[in-house]
């Protein structure tokens, strides 16, 4: 099935069932009020939420109203964990090359991961906010999984059948404040602002063949004011599937319902097939022809990152994201507003 | 006023206000449920609370009853946001000295933080459950604020203003398990284990004098297995105050109501008032004896963290924790056993 989040003014949102075709949707009233809550209880709540999508899709449900991405929040708003791998080794190998800095030991025996913020998530076509593009503003085309309540120590097979749903994420990432923070040795903090959600969580199950080995077999298409940037495999260039990315993070502690993990940047060895962020571009660039051409994003960018399935239909909706100053869109005043 | 989160089954626990003295406690049934709840309202709900808590401190309150810690979860359970900083420059030269790893740049200038995990944090008296004591398993005393809304970019007087909360926290570690993590530039991940924190939550009015330039000035008691490890003062060695390390979490981002950020371990170059972690003392050992005598943390080590008054009286209870093994503790089942 597929859900959403539609902005009520609440921290949290009001959670809806999606149509399969993303024309439809359908508050969960009486099942459910917010992802969360499915989360926490899922095996009770989400065959009710199964009956709902079931019922839409057959264009039998009253109440139903036409979907609007631009109504939605994240699909879950803010989460009690989101941890970011880098797990396609040729965005690893790019973005450090043209760093300067060496690979990290065990690239392909150990996930690199990090902790990030999930508090604030930003909604698929909310503006990108940020104080300065000497910062290096840069998007990050990824998949992530949901997951359900996962025991420390747990398997990579236990791990991917504690999947709960799959997401599509741009992980907003500011190039320019990365190496300082790196070379302190705590990781990335302010160089890693709000992430952005597409509108659609949607259950592994209704992936079909595509989701297959931990792994999402789909393109993620991005572009950058309308011009292509990437059309890259998700699955292929993935090394770590998302339950040996889970299990990972389980290794020394429990994780709990509603956490996020990342694929950390879709990448492929295929350079036909682009990228899906301005810094692998940019390496490559670099790589070729000695400098980057490439600039990072400016205010007034538009981001847009999609994945279509086999038949062509858009599978968790469009992040479309326009690149804002702080200057224009008063970032005190929009967390002021918030009950 | 001191708030509390009793054990009642559920993930997020029962709200409860507790006496000064903490020897009373009431359900704050009626106002709220959840603390998530109080903070993301506090304007709206906090006066309510205090209400409550004036009566239960005059012992005129109908459906009072003892305070037990046992009982407790921590006091947000679960929480959209754990960032702890490294606020004592005095832990970072010892530990890094010993470690044989250099200073970073601009310790006094910027502060260091990393995002920690805040989907399952254990109660004051929980067991703190590893699967390996090769994992060098360290216990870190620190204290911690909890923030309401603050926006991107906020100044470190405004970050203040929105300390709603104050915590003592234990921020369990592996050591053996940080070197390989911070050399790969990805922060510490499998190295930072669930956190664990005292089981009351104090607003700063409630701590009169002692809360002052955004530092609590009062001495953290540290016991293994009984053994004094430290008496430190909690604000005299604090180079940045909460303020200041809110600001900086803030700097590319909103922040949201209900983020924790942790003090990191309390300490104070006077090397009488002891530590507050055992990498410290094995730090000044190293330093003074050329290798470290004290081991980490075994099985079935009882740690207590405390933190009392001018007048004796404890602030924020006890952190009174065993060290398990995952063999003896079945976290699988535990992990089940959450509805």
């Amino acid at each position: 099935m597929k859900l959403a989040t539609l902005k009520d003014g609440s921290r949290d949102g009001q959670l809806a069932v999606v149509s399969r075709d993303l024309a439809g949707a359908l508050f969960a009233t009486g099942i459910a009020t917010r992802l969360q809550q499915v989360l926490d209880d899922w095996n009770f709540l989400s065959p009710q939420l199964e009956d709902l999508y079931t019922t839409l899709n057959h264009g039998k449900a009253r109440h139903a109203f036409a979907f609007d991405p631009r109504a939605c929040m994240a699909p879950l708003p803010r989460a009690y964990q989101w941890a970011d791998a880098s797990a396609y080794p040729s965005h690893v190998r790019r973005v450090l090359h043209a760093r300067g800095a060496e690979v990290p030991a065990g690239l392909l025996e150990v996930p690199l991961m990090y902790q990030g913020g999930s508090d604030d998530f930003l909604g698929p076509c909310d503006g990108a906010v940020f104080a300065d593009v000497a910062w290096g503003i840069d998007l990050e085309s990824e998949l992530a999984v949901v997951t359900g309540d996962l025991a420390m120590g747990s398997t990579p097979d236990a791990a991917l059948e504690a999947v709960r749903l799959v997401l599509l994420a741009n992980d907003w990432s500011l190039r320019s404040l990365v190496p300082a923070e790196v070379a302190r040795g705590f990781g990335f903090l302010q160089s890693k602002p709000a992430t952005a959600f597409a509108p659609v969580a949607v259950t592994p199950d209704e992936l079909g063949g595509a989701w297959r080995g931990g792994r999402l077999h789909l393109k993620v298409a991005t572009q950058v004011n309308g011009q292509r940037l990437g059309d890259v495999e998700g699955g292929a260039g993935m090394h770590f599937h998302f339950g040996q990315l889970l299990a990972h993070l389980a290794r020394t502690r429990n994780v709990r319902a509603g956490a996020i993990v990342g694929s950390g940047t879709v990448s492929h060895d295929d350079e036909a097939q682009g990228v899906s962020c301005l810094a692998e571009r940019r390496a490559l660039e670099m790589i070729r022809e000695g400098q980057a051409a490439t600039d990072w994003l400016q205010f007034g960018d538009l981001v847009h990152i999609e994945v279509h399935d086999a038949a062509g239909q858009s599978v968790f909706g469009a992040i479309e994201q326009r690149v804002r100053s702080t200057v224009e869109s008063h970032p005190a005043e929009a967390v002021g507003k918030v009950p």
